[in-house]
């Protein structure tokens, strides 16, 4: 059930089984096989999944090609809940490792927040990414093309800007590179530095073999109506027009909470098993924040991963589930 | 779109970029990936995917937990379909291997069927399993239940199985072994063997420690209705009282046509690297068919998986896509 504050009291005398970090597709899939293998699930949510803001998911298999995230995330919490899990809106703070136990501290609330703690035999760190966005004097211009004609996940979107005139919004010659897979697309690429980093000679020699153009003036605003994007305008008050545009700005990772157990990286990225665990044995990774594919489908599947191996685990122990009380 | 017997000529007379072997979930997924990759793909199925006879999907993130598996594989093909992606309604033969191609030998029509072969660059293998049903006179009787009380996957439906009085269903020592994960979510358990195989010591010794309860003598019918299995008639007449049960006899393996190829394996499963790919560099595995969990959010991963990495081996040889013709 949804946590109320009359609930809390009873929640965090307990101890879960599981408690999952992050109440987006990855977190939600992992929270349902945790229920269905009869293992008492808390998931805490801050309400920021990457997917919330999609407008369109176009590659999950069984919804039709123009749902919004917000729909899977809506059907995946009562989906949950109806298995009679346990969801709290609050802001993950700090983990102790107890040895046998994890204890999660947690705010609640977001005026006159109090802070709790949860015990958990098992940890999924299912928080994810948010990606980093042009930094504009007003951001809500942004917002209003983001997730919408102005993507950030190639992978996703890049059929959606194929033969399109594209501008890609980078921050490091790093974040670039992006430029080379979207030319699998289309052709009709601008990149926009905002002088945010130098184009050296070896990018700008790939970029000119190739034909794309380098803008490097600040951007002042985005240009269009409805949400679809039309065009830049710089601070020199020159606009270029684009059908589309993708961001590559990197991404803050949502794990500082697991920072000090020092798990496996690969770059930002957790390294875990087969089955989603990291290098500590009671806390797995799914989704966006581990090494791999930043896909919804991925997600959905570590869960099941991770769920599947915390079921092995317990059950290796106690043959038998116990109802919670 | 969906290949009639007039398309097929202009297709064979073309390469394919990827033919996928099944339409099943992992298939649909891939095939939805590849094309939003502007890759040129066929999909080969005979229309008999494990999901199409799930009557219900529990575990499915974004699905609402009644869906009928043959829902999923609906809108997925109308979603493929939309793609652009080719559909042909067939069984695949044999393949070939000619080093930077390969050809794909089908048979298309039931009666007065026609061999036809199509080239790719790379197949994905989603041809996945088919459960073995328990052998009895009347199949039909089997069909009445297999999919809605009687289950054959133990982690999609353990939890539908909690506290109930379960029958399993099995054909050798090695396949009852599932009793024990399936111990988790019940205790009253009795296996049914039909004298198929010898229960030896050490597994009565394990069977009676837990209070399970054996009978080995062979199943007349099942007995029930409206698709509610009740219990059994075993054919000395006794009727044996359940509530549901778990049919766990094996499966059959739909991958003869890549017997030629002697791919890695463990056991009956294929072996594949992160991205799907087996020991074969143009062959990938998807779904059932590799090792791993058998479940649909896993098959779909693997589609977006092998999908994702067949983009990324074309798109180092050409850097930009070209239509097809």
């Amino acid at each position: 059930m949804k946590l109320t504050k009359q609930d809390i009291q009873q929640s965090t005398a307990k101890v879960y089984d599981t408690i999952v970090v992050g109440g987006g597709a990855g977190g939600l899939s992992a929270g349902i096989y945790l229920q269905r293998y009869l293992l008492d699930t808390l998931i805490i949510d801050k309400g920021k999944a990457r997917s919330f803001w999609m407008q369109e998911l176009h590659n999950y298999l069984g919804l039709p090609p123009d749902t919004p995230g917000r729909s899977l995330l809506r059907q995946g919490k009562e989906h949950y809940l109806s298995l009679g899990g346990d969801l709290l809106d609050a802001y993950e703070e700090e983990i102790f490792d107890e040895g046998e136990t994890l204890t999660v501290g947690v705010k609640v609330g977001r005026t006159k927040s109090k802070y709790h703690t949860f015990r958990t035999k098992y940890l999924i760190a299912a928080s994810g990414i948010i990606d980093y966005l042009p930094a504009l004097d007003n951001m809500r211009n942004v917002y209003d093309y983001a997730g919408y004609n102005l993507h950030v996940c190639l992978i996703c979107d890049g059929y959606e800007m194929a033969d399109k005139k594209v501008g890609v919004f980078a921050s490091s010659a790093a974040n670039a590179e992006v430029i080379f897979p979207l030319g699998w697309f289309t052709n009709d690429i601008t990149l926009f530095t905002q002088g945010l980093f130098e184009v050296n000679e070896d990018l700008r020699g790939k970029l000119e073999t190739r034909g794309y153009q380098v803008e490097s003036t600040p951007i002042k605003q985005l240009v269009g109506q409805e949400h679809q994007m039309t065009g830049v305008e710089l601070i020199d008050e020159r606009v270029v027009e684009l059908e589309t545009g993708l961001i590559s700005m990197g991404s803050q990772y949502h794990s500082t909470y697991l920072d000090k157990f020092d798990l496996e990286k690969q770059g930002n990225n957790l390294v875990t098993d087969k089955m989603a665990r990291t290098s500590h044995k009671r806390i797995f990774a799914i989704g966006d924040l581990k090494v791999g594919l930043n896909q919804v489908v991925i997600a959905v599947a570590d869960g099941a991963l991770a769920a599947t191996q915390i079921w092995r685990d317990v059950r290796q122990r106690i043959p038998h589930y116990t109802k919670s009380a």
